[in-house]
């Protein structure tokens, strides 16, 4: 099988992956983005924002709107697969989604950040039961009982997948301001929802157990459906600071054509500051696969 | 004479300038932000820009529009006043507007950068014949020959300013794609006006005339009218690299309480960009005057 070669893929749908994506579409680049239909989960929820130069007291939903319909005037198209982990090649970047596969020259981290901690045993038993993609690891919890901790909408998609799978499937939802009622939801009857906060995740040499306020279910395995994964989990060997991923002023990460932008890079946190990055970003990506094509053409 | 004392002056009003002012405004700060009433020469020159992230090609005038919406809807004003000189006097700054003062705690620069090369012997001579500034130095050109080179229409005004104290003043317009006719500026009438493209600035120890293709005129000084002064010319003692001032991660500069943001910090140059480095200049000002409440409660 022969797959297609972008010139960057973008991960993240964000300010910064935006901005990102409309400047390496106007440098000739081929690109892919990848995203969510509404783009930021965090920007769509925001009630105003007063601190985007060009837009005053606008609504997260109405800004998203504007981005909209400045990518759709570019003929920028988002993918909603969601990318699970990306591998440096050497000379090119494999980035992964459930078992279909992409390849770019050069990417560009734009995923955001998690708010909130880990739950209390998430970290530790990471792979050894615990999981952040379904679509990947969903064969080995055949016919065993998983519980799916779903913070966003995306997440009933997962657990009805597994639920195709395991012989008992657990849906927690963490998701704010909203209660998952069986009316408002789209998970398959035979998914018991647990309206609780889980406490923490219990195990031995796996996990076996997810504790609530005086209450316990057996499982072989937990999904912690999250907006964004782990810059770590993500792309293996990068380096971060602490949740972060480490950039320097180009945007540049520790791996070679791998650049990052916006809230996983760090803090403060704001639309426009990510924005900004995405567009340095974009321009050094571009400025390293000029560099390519030179090395390439003396080689020859 | 008391002087009011702001927290923030911002010198600047293109995007880097206006992203500082309208989060420092956010933060409750007491600011101060000196521009031109059409904000950046630059942006609305703009035919058209494409990354921009929310506005898909929009003109430069039409964002400046949406930039002058914005502040206003934040009662945030621009002071037309024209900043010669920044002195840091240790717990504050000093800003010269000819014989005014301004005072602030904090500095954010966001003067952008000058296109174009200096005159041949604009540098050698700058101090010595040579100056930035006619309401500064006009005193020392009483009866005297002076020529203005002018890149913008104010610089007419000091012009004429000098007009009234020089023996004799020449005009040198230097505007892209405008001839200036007489029947389209507002020049005194006995200003001798050159439609000609200065070739060198000569002088023995101080400046004695400018050169033309085929043509000289003797003057005893030179005044040079840009958008912005030079980063070392305008605060004295600040780090440079080249034409950019040198600033960290956080937007500081070399000199404590000052920030800077925007095209004045160093290529690539881009409005989106610029306003995020304003986001950050305005947060790190904050935090700094923040600092400094924390130590004087301590003195106590």
């Amino acid at each position: 099988m022969v797959y297609m070669r972008y010139d960057i893929a973008i991960v993240g749908s964000g300010p910064a992956g935006l901005s990102a994506a409309i400047n390496a579409k106007i440098r000739n680049k081929n690109i892919i983005v990848f995203g969510t239909e509404n783009l930021s989960n965090k920007l769509v929820k925001a009630p105003s924002i007063d601190n985007y130069l060009g837009f005053h007291d606008i609504s997260g939903d109405d800004l998203k709107d504007k981005f909209k319909e400045h990518i759709k005037n570019m003929d920028i198209e988002i993918s909603q697969k969601k990318i699970n982990n990306i591998y440096a090649m050497g000379d090119y970047f494999a980035l992964m989604s459930g078992d279909e596969m992409y390849e770019s020259t050069t990417v560009i981290l734009a995923t955001g950040v998690e708010y909130g901690k880990p739950i209390k045993g998430e970290e530790e038993f990471l792979g050894k039961g615990v999981g952040y993609c379904a679509t990947c690891d969903a064969p080995l919890y055949r016919d065993k009982k998983v519980a799916v901790i779903g913070y966003n909408k995306e997440s009933e998609e997962e657990a009805n997948f597994l639920n195709e799978i395991a012989s008992k499937t657990y849906f927690i939802p963490m998701y704010k301001n909203e209660k998952l009622m069986r009316s408002s939801h789209d998970l398959d009857s035979s998914i018991e929802v647990i309206n609780d906060r889980p406490l923490q995740i219990h195990g031995e040499n796996l996990v076996n157990k997810v504790a609530f306020k005086g209450k316990e279910i057996d499982v072989d395995g937990v999904f912690v459906i999250k907006d964004s994964a782990s810059p770590k989990s993500l792309v293996p060997g990068i380096e971060t600071d602490g949740p972060h991923i480490k950039v320097d002023l180009n945007m540049k990460t520790s791996i070679d054509g791998c650049f990052a932008a916006g809230d996983c890079v760090g803090k403060p946190y704001a639309y426009i500051k990510s924005a900004g990055q995405g567009y340095i970003a974009a321009l050094n990506a571009v400025s390293y696969l000029d560099k390519l094509k030179i090395e390439a053409k003396k080689n020859q």
